[in-house]
């Protein structure tokens, strides 16, 4: 694969400030580019790029700044930059083999779908046109499975999990695990056993190694668009929006909903039975225990506005010395 | 499967108001319940029931309470309901079928176990009766697993490690990792072997994509009846005692000795070589470092007995007015 | 296998005191040490010795104590024991049999290499010498690896992974997933392409269930012999340098840059696109959001220097009587 600079800015939709007769053969960092090859800056690195060796550069549209280099000016270069990949990536895409040797007779298999070797399809599964299954996963009973999604090698997803279109799990996450629930009947904790299943809606991402538990009776719930990263937690019931971002390590509790648009940063832990409003940001590491309004955007480990959380370490970092500016006036007035 | 309500009061051992003869093909949630349906209220739901379809309940036996449905009434309707599903719910058991072809000649199968699909089984592993081991799992040399075990699919469990009866491990689960131990000799880390094994007594559930490192020369353990979630770090030397609760993503180290009746909330993370004492409650994303004992309850970066911790919690979120009004009088006092 | 005393002592470097003809037929830890094995004891453990059954001990050399049994001692207890495992446990090395039947023709094997049942190796793949895989494992396109690695049942290793020799990767690890990048484009998160991989230096170990990100454009980087715990999330584009040591349920955010000989001990969290200085210690639970300059020792949910730490510590758990001490000044005074 190879383009030349004037066609890359026409499906950029950017700007070419430069020699349009350059071929590109690849993409590169801007730290790393070399020789026919081009590169990306987002306005924030402009000042590193002293030394860069690209052939040419995608560029924010508000940068005034002479380049040696050919640039293409665009308004989002991150943005541009997915397309570009795009455009030089290997497609990643059903290759329309099924390998495994282990596939229920009774499952419905769509058109054109991948199926790699060692992957287990039990009774009942519907997988739909174009999706890949990766290797040595395993799909239980009754699983629904929609189009253009990619299960990466050794997934898991228990039975009755109901998946949309075109979504993306990665290695090692468990769909579908019973949830964390037990009665103490005076001898032991008695198992509570968990029939619901999980929902997950079209578009969602899921990254390594996530857990995901099922409902108790009814459904754990992955709203459209949604993004779980690597290593994340998400508990029985637990019902999520649309277009969220839940970052790694973090962990929900059983029976919270979270609203739309909501940002949980690395390593935060949510309750169960609590309710955040939609478009609220919780910053890295913060537990959360109670309900959050829409719009909140909190921290720390008992989840009080951020603004509130910063003056209060203010007030926290002076305090040693507030405290000695205090007696030496206590000191001086009782010397009176 | 289809009971009348009669017959289901009968079996929770609960008193029926209302009409004996209506037939219950299902369980469901009390908010999503249909005609047909039996769902369960605690205690605390019972405000939020305005708008219940069920064809019945099963309620407190200590609410007084008009209901223009039928109610089941039940001392505990958690544990009812736990009953409730077995009578609904397809049995999860063993089907008696051994499909893996990756078995060594050398292990001890028992009667009527499962052993789906590409589960590789090495040397001298002994299963015991009734056993269900899922698909795509692993277990290493000279394993020993109990009767009535529910291993599910993709499963790690190493060499030597010893499993009693009605254990159930969830996916993605490895026992019997090496522990995190090195020895520095001033050129590099050096691995110290680790040579023992696990032992997980009988009744234990242990979540999905869980860790749980071998001992060093003896063993990791887990007791009898202990319920461990997802996401959990186990590490080497570990003793955990008998009915205790550990919650996702909470994590062990090396060497730590955990009573009986311990509960570990979310999050948690206790530091090597101590010990907590029996019926001790480690509250959410609490630090423990340092030994804690009997009946502890402890909560915090430090982990500190919790009343404490909410008196010092109101002092700080007092502080800045504190401050302000101490230094007001201040300079009243300075003035004079 | 068994030594006696005499041929231990040599082969540890050590000196004995006691009867050299003793023969030894096994290592145990000194509480469950019974005749016929021989037991270490660091320093601090000296003082627990009472009761110790073995027939004999290695034991630092600086220590002054009499004991009733045969000693051994030598400089490091700790690294003498790594040799005694050494010395009596059966070699973890290549059987050099290849049972799986899922090795895509293109593969290039070394010597004497161990594949076992149910792992799938795809296209292009390169496998030095000696090197063993586990069972139900995944080494995606184009992966190479090196001579002397271990890599567990149930791993997946990602297309174009980089592993050099020795190096030890644990179940369920899941090397190469992408990085959690997306760019909202006003309706949606877009998915930012990760076309980056991952280089593994000689010497390193990845522990059960960690999850590594490949990097977007460029590596993410492990440099040699550091060594990472279970359940560590590890970002795309992250630079680790040599010798690190990363305790268990960390998470490290894109880009950062860790240097040589740090230690993150268990539970950190490291912001994304920040700079770790060499020699620096994290301690645990750390929370770190800004560089860290070499040699750094910081603790605490925002990673100020250790000893600043403590001393905010003990102001604030004097404080409750410090503000009572000080309103009851205040009083006197007022009264005046």
């Amino acid at each position: 694969m190879a383009y030349n600079l004037k066609s890359i800015a026409q499906a950029l939709n950017g700007s070419l400030v430069g020699d349009g007769d350059i071929v590109i053969h690849s993409i590169a960092s801007f730290l790393n580019a070399k020789d026919g090859q081009i590169a990306y800056v987002s306005g924030k690195n402009v000042n590193k790029l002293t030394t860069c060796c690209a052939s040419a550069l995608v560029i924010p549209d508000n940068i005034v700044c002479d380049f040696l280099i050919p640039v293409i000016k665009v308004k989002n270069p991150r943005l541009a930059f997915v397309h570009l990949v795009g455009m030089f990536q290997d497609k990643i895409e059903s290759n329309g083999k099924i390998t495994s040797s282990m596939i229920d007779v009774s499952s419905k298999l769509g058109y054109c779908i991948q199926i790699d070797d060692g992957t287990v399809i039990k009774e009942g599964v519907s997988i739909g046109d174009h999706t890949v299954i990766g290797s040595n996963s395993f799909i239980g009973k009754n699983v629904f499975i929609g189009e253009n999604c990619f299960i990466h090698p050794n997934v898991t997803i228990s039975k009755d999990t109901v998946i949309g279109n075109n979504v993306i799990i990665h290695s090692g996450s468990v769909i579908g695990s019973d949830g964390f629930g037990y009665e103490w009947d005076g001898e032991r904790h008695v198992k509570i056993p968990h029939v619901g299943n999980i929902v997950i809606f079209d578009d969602v991402e899921i990254g390594a190694n996530t857990t995901i538990d099922r409902g108790t009776i009814d459904s754990t719930i992955i709203g459209k668009g949604t993004k779980i990263d690597n290593l994340v937690q998400i508990g029985h019931n637990v019902q999520i929006g649309e277009h969220c971002l839940i970052v790694a390590t973090s962990g929900i509790a059983g029976s919270t909903t979270i609203g739309n648009h909501v940002t949980l940063a690395g390593g935060c832990g949510i309750t169960g039975h609590v309710s955040i409003g939609d478009h609220s940001i919780i910053l890295a590491r913060t537990c959360v225990g109670k309900d959050l309004p829409p719009k909140s955007v909190v921290s720390g480990i008992y989840a009080r506005p951020h603004k509130e959380q910063l003056k209060e370490l203010a007030v926290l970092s002076r305090l040693p010395r507030t405290i000695k500016e205090i007696n030496k006036k206590l000191e001086v007035l009782l010397k009176k």
